[in-house]
């Protein structure tokens, strides 16, 4: 599982290089943010992986979903950005599992 | 031309609502918003528009970009999010405009 958390405080240019990094090696990656400061950052971070990427032929999508995480003992909703290629599917979770 | 524009104090189930809308006619869809709580508010209304459109067979990705819009005559860096079913193409913006 790699997930990708972006807080309100991460530098776009770092979690945008992570990205293009995991859909390099695997075509399939998910960034994790809770609250509009690090929404903000997790969309300008994919905003600058899309550019990344197509210079490499890989043409990336979007699907955003709440996922409910516990932080402290606490449930919290977070938004669950899942990056794919156009054109495929989403990686199902057990086969990206097996692959590490 | 058909943009939905969204603030921070947008609610996110008519927006919601507008988008679901206009994928079921077009296929094609985009949110602008400016700043952190409107693309926050664009980013939930996504998410609660890919719940209505499940229902009736389509589903949605979204390919966020940076576009620059005038507003009372200053320059402001927007995001645009581009919603498309997903395997299609996004559709190119004349022939959207060919439709109205």
């Amino acid at each position: 599982m790699n997930i990708i958390k972006v807080s309100a405080n991460s530098r776009t240019a770092a979690v945008a290089g992570a990205i293009a990094g995991v859909m390099r090696e695997k075509h399939f990656a998910e960034v994790q943010s809770i609250g509009a400061g690090a929404i903000n950052q997790a969309v300008k971070a994919i905003i600058l992986a899309r550019g990344y990427l197509v210079n490499d032929g890989i043409e990336i999508v979007c699907v955003p979903e709440f996922v409910d995480v516990e932080i402290d003992g606490k449930v919290r909703t977070a938004i669950k950005m899942t990056v794919t290629q156009r054109g495929e599917e989403a990686t199902p979770q057990e086969e990206v599992e097996q692959e590490n």
